[in-house]
């Protein structure tokens, strides 16, 4: 069994416009262990939408078409699959009614055009949908399922929530199972060679590894057709030889930021932080004043750019500048002990580097972060050479102070 | 003439991968007035990649083919192009001893699989390819050009810039225009009430709207088969009506963000900043040193969470946050004030609100912030009241402290 998506709407063949419905489609299609085999974007002429329908009905299962259902002249997707199946349309007034009922409540008058949706294709079941006016179709069609959903995001996951879901699960016995692992402190092909050989040989258990600046991501997706506890066993016993490899690389088992972990960590032990910024400027505060109810723990931030604020505010001493230079150990160190002993807090975290583009040196190169850690016993540091753009470095240099942090908070006794 | 874009990999048929080329693509096509009718996602294997390519020879005049041009046993586009267009595969010894030269610089043995990678359609032009070892391939087949191109997208926008666009220059006579214009300080519906009347009714000159949390873009694209000067005519005719109509709410007529704006008056006046946050928590100073430089102008921040934080930073009085709260604008003014005096810059910027979700009341809501911004002359303030969720207000109060900023510097004499 496979399935494809055909997305309509000429705005989606501009530049500006991603279809995130097909993105959220694929992964609930895949819960559901139905692949994609195919995804298309096309205008809203019919001209190039029947080509397209009559193509998805001789290759796939299951073909759902988003979009182009709605009231205006160029919402012509009812049109498109009734010519390329060769099926009329039929006037169901009970939308009509419901329709009128909808602007009623809303006390605003309902053009003519609306009368439009009220169209069913001849044969299919109408799928409701409570959050506009334009409902939803599905229908069988010589052993093939055509579904229609409106466009407008919301509406288009509240339809295949509440209607889709449980036709296809009726249709597609069977059990789907996701797990994640998030790492942070290894390279890509570091991850490759700690997890050489897991790379799943069966099709109902997958591996995705999915990499970015300083954060690499393994998704394990299972499928069985027995049980939701045969999906997970094979996605578990996957998962816990990835942890295995991976040890305390991994930062979360869910697709939560390594802020948010930082964040549950401090705040179950009752601790506060304050940080020092240079190079990564005010990033590192930024993501930990993301998480709500961050202003529980995080007491206070300094973004000391200039070498003057290092010495005023966090008290770093001149000579030690002199001698190491602003992006060094001993700097950043003073940095993070600065700003602890200043805001009065448990932990502080600081980060010197040089984010470039410029400003590099042999000794010096851009890319050169070092991230201390002070903490009621100790300061400790590290030495880090990133690579990437201006953001890129930012990003990293954030990402290493939180990863400091969190394994800090893990080890405290 | 029109245009299509087939991607193929299956990697870009899960829920993670975003096709960036495609939108990379239809962009540039639009430059050249080709419009692009469909945009089909397909996986690796020809049995689905087959029948979607003679489904495009059929439709379209352009058929670009991005990806599976590779080493691996997966990359198998130039198969499938082959069976789809009846064309055997011809062995192109020079493109192996380029690949076998590649490898040598590189100190790297080359593996056997690469060969695959030195076969060519039986007509089709050889497009280099000098970032990756894969070649691109352009063919007319029947009056219709197929173009294959490498996935990478550094390779595949190379390719594309250097080897395509000539050859579609010469093919498709004609010169597009784009312009644009940022906005900030406009809610959607006050652009659109602005600009009515002005949506262009021919099909050569397009106008795009697009909205995000405190940033509204209109994009003016323009086509003429006769001249470069006949596209631009009319483009600029748009623009300068729209600019009227938007008048000081444009802070540029590039794809520049506002920080990078800011940059250059601060730059140009040699004026200095320093930034005090409560809510916004460093996204203002994040922002403002995301541009190569920023340690010309930016000389400090502070993250004032806590309320100890303001008195003992920024010598925010302690009686007027007991009077007045610290979200409000005698507390926000204090904020500027301490930090321009304590860092010694020409201005400085505060903000004070509350982002949410809690911490919300009847009298101060969540999204209400406070921006205040204290320059040589004066001390002025915003009370704002921000919409969206935590990450949305603390983006929306940094754009509006960039903009206050940004229209001192150039009501500055």
């Amino acid at each position: 069994m496979n399935a494809e998506i055909v997305a309509v709407g000429s705005e989606l063949l501009t530049p500006d416009f991603q279809d995130t419905n097909s993105l959220y489609l694929i992964r609930r299609l895949g819960d559901a262990g139905i692949p994609v085999i195919r995804r298309t974007i096309v205008g809203d002429r019919p001209a190039d939408m029947v080509p397209t329908l009559r193509a998805a009905r001789e290759a796939s299962d299951l073909i759902v078409v988003g979009g182009g259902l709605g009231p205006t002249g160029d919402d012509l997707t009812r049109e498109a699959v009734g010519e390329a199946l060769g099926r009329r349309l039929v006037f169901h007034p009970e939308i009509l009614t419901a329709m009128e009922a909808r602007f009623a409540r809303r006390k605003r008058p309902m053009a003519e055009s609306n009368r439009r949706q009220a169209f069913v294709l001849e044969g299919a079941e109408v799928l409701e949908n409570p959050r506009g006016s334009a409902p939803g179709q599905w229908l069988e069609d010589g052993g093939r399922r055509f579904v229609l959903l409106p466009g407008p995001p919301h509406e288009f996951e509240g339809v295949f929530e509440e209607q889709v879901w449980p036709r296809l699960r009726a249709w597609r016995k069977g059990f789907g199972i996701r797990r994640i692992l998030r790492t942070t402190g290894l390279g890509e092909s570091d991850v490759e060679d700690r997890i050489a050989g897991l790379y799943p040989e069966t099709g109902s258990v997958r591996l995705t590894v999915l990499a970015s600046p300083g954060q690499i991501d393994l998704h394990v997706s299972s499928f069985s057709e027995i049980s939701e506890a045969a999906a997970a066993g094979s996605a578990d016993a996957l998962t816990a030889e990835l942890k295995s490899r991976l040890a305390d690389f991994i930062f979360a088992e869910t697709p939560m930021p390594i802020e948010e972990i930082v964040a549950r960590l401090l705040t179950g032990e009752g601790k506060t932080l304050a940080t020092a910024e240079s190079c990564s400027g005010g990033l590192l505060a930024h993501r930990l004043t993301n998480v709500p109810g961050s202003s529980a723990y995080f007491l206070e931030g300094f973004i000391t750019y200039e070498n003057a604020a290092k010495i005023r505010e966090l008290g770093v001493p001149v000579g030690l500048i002199a001698t190491n230079g602003a992006v060094s150990a001993p700097v950043a160190e003073a940095m993070a002990r600065g700003a602890r002993s200043r805001s009065g807090s448990d932990y502080a975290l600081a980060v010197s580097g040089i984010a470039g583009p410029s400003g590099g040196t042999e000794e010096k190169p851009v890319g050169l972060v070092f991230v201390s850690l002070a903490g009621p016993e100790s300061v400790v540091s590290s030495r880090n050479l990133f690579f990437g753009r201006r953001e890129a470095i930012k990003w990293q240099s954030s990402q290493k102070a939180l990863d400091m942090l969190r394994r800090a908070l893990l080890a405290s006794p």
